[in-house]
């Protein structure tokens, strides 16, 4: 749900707000929507550096929905008109064939006014958009598209587990995955303190959970898991210093340092992080909070493979399933990229 | 050597320079200046923010001058007519009787164009700034200030270690002290990461100098430790996020950050260092990198006050000497800005 604005509009507010998801359309197994589950039909299209996309990166790679669901990766770096696919051949997105994601926006509402964010869902045949709802994508793809899933796919979305899940989620996104953007796009002190003590805060109570268990809900790797790491994962390389929140570094938290870099070195996790894109796109595109657009060299990433010991807590990452391969070797992720 | 064009002149010009001081009198024992060293004669003006002028503050600490050189504190937000003393009473400095620092500058050379820094020794029956010069000022206090330091003040530039202190001033000046500067004020992203990499390499040089001894230059605290301290104190605070230092925090290396708490710990280091007016200082006045003048809530300052168990590699902090008494109570930093 990164759009192009996020970096500036925020100061035309009191307070930073995430807009809602305009197109929430649903690829469903029954296609009550007017959008079957099927393979090849839809291009999912993502920015690495974006964590709202990120869910959908990862959801796929887990449940092997490589084939079924292609992918194309935008320029971590937008211009005024909002992602593009300047990192293809000629600028244009080899499968859709356009040069700015707002086309396929532009194509299902003409003159659509709101802003253009990843991850979107994009029909091939009629290049339309069908949804940019970043948070029911991924709970689709765990639950309606298990057709397509790949033999040892894990149950991301367990239905015994949903309301625990649910309600964990729903404590992260307040307070983690959207607090960090509270807290950098505040509009004055009081507002910026009030979301970065939220995000300590509930770091702070996820740490004993997280000290005892090895995965936020059950023994296994749910939706939960995913979307905590997404925000973590880019906690020190650019929510620390850029969004200031910065009571301390992940690195030291043992917990939970330990926590997501056991699920970076999990396959589909790591394997799908651009370190690289990630600090150009924070740093380059908040000019409100950044106007040099200079991107730090730090911090240093070596640290991220380094042993975790969290098997020692038990747990079984897929459950009955087993981990996915490696990712096609047009979708690596460029050595820049990674630690 | 912190003016108030610090945070944004640096745009204008390709790399940023670091201007030499302009005054550079000195108050000698033999007044070859026609400045004599004075018991009351001169006033100290500081910022507890400037890592510059918190060399004088320690350094009149550790001698026991507090008395013969009184000492004024600035307000940590410089405005446009820059350093001013807003935190006395009415505004004016008690002993000068001045509302800015400038007009001891003007006393000097009326309409000096250059800017106004701190630390600043000023002539108390003129008015008159005597120096601005921090480079030399501190080596002064220890050498030509004998007569009235304290009984058991340490020998700050031993005779017979210049040359190795010296050198090792050098070094940390160019790549630490003023590295900091020159990665946080850098006009693009090459001279940044010319200045960045030289800080995080210096460090690194010093890590195993410091692995192996308690202090930089022989067995007892020197001018060397008080220059290497005062930028120390603020990385993690400020150098690490404001000025993109962040390849490690200083807490991540076991080394420096040993040594650092060791200093913070000894009477007349940490007893001089306000954390509220550093930070406040460099987030609020350098617009030109923070728009916003949010002021982080971190870093976590608790760890400062932990064992360093630096005693097991020997040496004598105040060599012959003994340590300082407390500061006097009017001198004390408010708890706002300790751990």
């Amino acid at each position: 749900m990164d759009t192009a604005g996020d970096g500036n509009s925020a100061y035309g507010h009191k307070a930073f707000k995430r807009s809602k998801s305009h197109f929430a359309d649903r690829v469903t197994a029954d296609a009550r929507d007017g959008w079957p589950v099927e393979a090849g039909r839809y291009r999912l299209v993502v920015s690495r550096a974006c964590p709202w996309a990120s869910r959908a990166v990862i959801s796929r790679r887990l449940l092997g929905l490589e084939d079924a669901l292609s992918m194309g990766i935008a320029d971590p770096i937008q211009d005024d008109r909002s992602w593009r696919f300047t990192l293809d051949p000629e600028g244009r997105d080899p499968v859709l064939g356009i040069r700015y994601l707002s086309e396929a926006y532009d194509k299902r509402e003409s003159d659509y006014p709101g802003g253009v964010s990843v991850p979107a869902l994009v029909d091939v045949p009629s290049g339309k958009l069908v949804t940019n709802d970043y948070q029911q994508l991924t709970l689709d793809l765990a639950t309606e598209w298990t057709a397509l899933h790949r033999e040892g796919a894990p149950d991301l979305y367990p239905r015994a587990l949903r309301d625990e899940i649910d309600t964990v989620m729903a404590d992260v996104y307040e307070d983690v995955n959207n607090g960090v953007y509270r807290a950098g796009f505040a509009a004055d002190q009081e507002e910026y303190e009030e979301a970065c003590a939220g995000v300590f805060r509930r770091l702070d109570l996820l740490t004993p959970r997280l000290a005892r268990q090895r995965y936020l809900v059950g023994d296994t790797i749910t939706e939960a898991d995913i979307r905590l790491f997404t925000t973590l994962v880019r906690f020190d390389a650019v929510y620390h210093g850029h969004f200031k929140c910065n009571r301390w570094k992940l690195t030291e938290n043992e917990v939970l340092w330990a926590y997501v870099r056991d699920l970076y070195q999990t396959p589909g996790f790591g394997d799908t992080v651009d370190f690289d894109h990630i600090k150009r796109h924070y740093y380059q595109v908040h000019s409100g909070i950044n106007p040099t657009g200079i991107v730090p060299l730090g911090p240093d990433l070596s640290g991220w493979l380094t042993p975790h010991h969290r098997a020692e807590l038990g747990g079984r990452p897929f459950g009955d399933g087993t981990p996915p391969g490696p990712p096609p070797a047009a979708e690596q992720v460029p050595a820049r990229g990674r630690p």
